[in-house]
């Protein structure tokens, strides 16, 4: 069975897991109990904090623990807009964010935002100008992806901080797909709030990080013992926050293996464009892993049913669990409609092998080649 | 070093970490990919679901997973305001509900509720007439504990739904100290809402439960790619559902160790009243493992210290992270001051033994001594 759906989720490096056992087994204190099982706990929380802090160039006392990136989406919306809507009620996002954003907003509609939705181009970019139009005298925050975990397209992050700041607005990143993928320099980014995961940089799921500038006003989304400074309540997961440490402590070490994917990617798009073929990813601002493509007269999700026992791929996003529909990212860069039926997402990761690639390769292209 | 700290969490049964070791390994797939990785994980994480309803008589299909219990809470508390606060906006709940439960109710009356906190007598009960005036039209929930995580109290919960059902509220019901200690039907007790943990019963930390029951309107706390129908989005924790399902088997094997730790309670008393010591928690009325106790000329927070490295104990609560203040559970029970200042939780767990129970005796009596 070869796994091309590294986008979706990760192994769990073998080092990780190594560096969790421990706090699986006898190291089970909770980290806020004041005996020595606890203090032990609570010391090496702190140490995975650092980790996480030194990966992205942020303070330690900047990171929240939640229990994933979704949770950490929610809190830095619900919580900006709780904390903040009597300065405006305007919020700017990107009509091919993920839902985790999107839903968010939705339901912060129901309770008086006004969102705007940026369109994005057929490369999925949005206009910079567009959104620099958008900005009005009560907008509050803007919430824009770093990467797109379907297509992978990176938004130019730096402008578009550059252009928030500059109307004093902060801007909440969600950066779930890029940690791990290419270096994330918060400081040089000038991000505000950044919500990321362990489980899609080779640790373990249940696991969420949300960093908040100094300069942010929050509400909290979860109430009781005041654990994360008040931010977020709960008795912390001791083994997962371990686990992200040393995710990040292993990318800090590995670096990003940016050329090694490039090169898979390269070659499985060869492989790919023998048969009739159309990429839907923007290959020159994209994610290193990340290909999105479609083939003439394919049904995707026909494809992906066809081969769920060799192959693991995505039409779309695992985490859209309700039942499939047309993948709103491909439909926001207004494809046409057989593209976007017909588009399937690979997406490579560390142990990726050349003979893995070739191997998707030649599946994907007899079983089209039947289908069509 | 002596642990007798079961009610702040408990070791990972290994049984329990043997279920989740292929999760955390080769079974690493996103339970909402279509292909295969993603199915075997989605089936396994359906047979916890099963396995956990199972143990408190419910539908799995009435069962959502959470990362824990503070945020079930925050869910069925926050949720069914949401939901419901055009029906009324009076919460009744108790002074000495778990601070997820407090701080909750606090932050609801920001949003426009009014809640009353029910008092309790010197032994933490509530009195059911109180209970029963404190309905007012508006009234729309009661939210009420099992057993008080620091007494180990039991309210009378089946009486206490018969109130609410005869008046047509609904009852929330934070079951995080029961669940593997004593039987919880909720079939039998007619709850409407239960928040419990794995943590708390050998099972892994990140991971919790809100029960549902069909009659309950509920808005979601977090949103996003719509997992647990809509009512708790983001990737599922795939390994720790495992290991919860799991506890929860072996809690329907073994049973709940009642008689065991009944008696390594009553040695423990028997012990420590020897010397200087009140007993706090009622127990003809509280859960068979835990004992709150006092001693006079004590301080206990200097009792624990001094002890830190040798007995793992409690004073107040582990769950919650600020600063140690007298401890709210016992100053709602109104015992006086030097009474509270000098309460220690000692909680017993299924590994306990008759000889650890003689060992912290010793330790705790030979120490008090040496202190007073």
């Amino acid at each position: 069975m070869l796994y091309l759906d590294y986008n979706a989720t990760t192994p769990i490096d073998s080092l990780v897991l190594k560096a969790m056992i421990p706090y699986l087994k006898e190291n089970f204190g909770n980290a806020h109990s004041s005996h020595a099982f606890g203090k032990k706990a609570f010391i090496a929380t702190e140490q995975a904090r650092e980790c996480i802090a030194q990966l992205i160039y942020c303070k330690p006392s900047e990171i929240i623990f939640t229990s994933g990136a979704t949770e950490a989406l929610n809190t830095a919306l619900q919580g900006f807009y709780a904390a903040n809507k009597t300065k405006g009620n305007h919020i700017i996002t990107v009509q091919t964010e993920h839902k985790a954003v999107l839903s968010t907003c939705k339901f912060l509609e129901t309770q008086g935002a006004k969102i705007t939705y940026l369109p994005v181009n057929q490369r999925g970019a949005i206009d910079l100008n567009a959104l620099q139009n958008a900005i009005q005298k009560d907008t509050i925050l803007l919430a824009i992806m770093y990467a797109n975990n379907e297509t992978g397209m990176l938004h130019p992050i730096k402008k578009i901080t550059e252009i928030a700041h500059k109307h004093d607005l902060p801007i909440c990143c969600d950066a779930t797909q890029v940690i791990g993928k290419i270096p994330v320099n918060i400081q040089e980014l000038g991000i505000d709030l950044m919500a990321f995961s362990a489980h899609k940089c080779y640790g373990p799921k249940g696991i969420g990080a949300l960093y908040i500038s100094p300069k942010i006003k929050l509400s909290p989304l979860i109430f009781g013992g005041g654990h994360e400074k008040n931010m977020r309540s709960g008795t912390l997961n001791v083994p997962a926050i371990i686990g992200f440490g040393e995710a990040t402590k292993i990318i800090q070490k590995e670096g990003y293996h940016t050329a090694k994917t490039t090169n898979l990617r390269s070659q499985l798009i060869k492989n790919l464009l023998e048969i009739n073929a159309i990429i839907n990813t923007d290959l020159n601002n994209a994610l290193p892993n990340t290909l999105n493509i479609s083939f003439a007269n394919i049904e995707a999700t026909m494809l992906t049913e066809i081969l769920q026992n060799q192959l693991a791929m995505a039409t779309g996003s695992a985490c859209t669990s309700t039942n499939p529909t047309p993948s709103h990212v491909l439909q926001a860069m207004q494809l046409p409609k057989h593209q976007i039926h017909s588009a399937i997402r690979l997406s490579i990761g560390k142990q990726t092998t050349l003979e893995e690639i070739n191997q998707a390769s030649t599946l994907l292209k007899d079983t089209i080649k039947k289908l069509q």
